[in-house]
């Protein structure tokens, strides 16, 4: 009964992993036509983001029976509860790479009228984040989960940097303001990715520690 | 037995219709504090997200320890699991206005360059919006949530209207571009209250049929 639940919970463990890295495929697709100025890769994250939602759906499909049918407690109860809401975060970080492809879909019939080299920066930071925190979920890792939540503060900053850069942008060349905002909404839609990361780490210190930390003052501004 | 978890699927229901009721409260003063310039209403909304805060945390706990002490199934389990997606969606509601605050602090200090009323019918269509899942969610009321995803068409409609309209203020005076851009923010964040609603919706319609609407093609785009 009990290798059979394991065997279960490792089902679990590897459809998230798979689907986390979908998710970071559709990030980097969508900020490689943004780069590359390729309009035909916005097609591959709709047919991606088909394929996350239907992960999101068997994810959330199994827990629910895992609970029912295994009754646990402890550590898997708060292991299997965790997932759900990993699930649910995985599913928007690739809401977030659709609008990213949507914020791009104008951009790539454009010009370049600005060279923006934190976008492909702050892909980068995301892209790992997304890595690490289903790193860390897989290997119970507390130390990799806090690191995570310390990353956050640079991918804030930058977009913070991207924000005043475009901004002055606009200021000496209005006429393209849409175009600028598309890039800023791109940098917002980074920062998000992030933050939905942060969430995910927070889960798994609860899941291994079975301390609640979010909202915990030390925790505050993710100063761990 | 049967009666004593009854009063805790109640205590639970009470929390989150609480929790609600607060997020409602908050985005209220973050859009006071912007049409009426008064920034001492912000400080308001700290206190409210540090009181959301450790609701969230209380739900949570409150949902693990009914299925690990209860064992539910069928509906109670969808009940229980629900209840800790939509405990999320409401703190996250709570970010927004809090979001929808820092973007307004610069916003307050300033005159108004522009009128835009479009902002007071957003923030009445996503106070209306949060009011009316967590009624779905009590009433187990699918149709009051198929209505919701309706709605979040015309909320998504808004926001385009206003991104419109800012950005040709912004093509006429770039000096202002910072300005009209925290309000742009604003819409955005606005908007993301009514996508939380639906997911809040979405939740209500799969706790109560056992069906997952999510994703599903009858639902894209929302037009149920």
């Amino acid at each position: 009964m009990e290798r059979h639940f394991d065997r279960e919970l490792n089902e679990l463990r590897e459809k998230l992993s798979s689907m986390a890295s979908l998710v970071e495929l559709m990030i980097d697709t969508a900020v490689k036509a943004l780069i590359e100025r390729n309009p035909e890769l916005l097609g591959e994250i709709f047919n991606s983001e088909t394929e996350v939602n239907k992960k999101h759906i068997e994810v959330d499909e199994l827990c629910l029976k895992l609970i029912a049918l295994r009754q646990p407690a402890g550590i898997d109860l708060r292991f299997i509860t965790s997932a759900m809401k990993i699930n649910a975060e995985l599913e928007r970080i690739g809401d977030q790479a659709v609008n990213i492809s949507q914020n791009t879909a104008n951009l790539v019939q454009q010009p370049f009228f600005v060279k923006l080299e934190i976008i492909p920066q702050m892909t980068e930071v995301a892209k790992s984040m997304v890595k690490d925190c289903i790193k860390a979920f897989i290997n119970k890792d507390v130390e990799l989960a806090k690191a995570i939540l310390l990353k956050d503060n640079d991918l804030d900053q930058q977009k913070k940097d991207v924000f005043k850069k475009l901004i002055s942008n606009i200021i000496e060349n209005p006429a393209h303001t849409e175009y600028f905002i598309d890039l800023l909404l791109i940098s917002r839609n980074l920062e998000k990715i992030g933050d939905h990361t942060t969430n995910i780490s927070e889960d798994v210190i609860f899941m291994v520690l079975g301390q609640d930390i979010r909202h915990h003052h030390l925790f505050d501004n993710h100063k761990v």
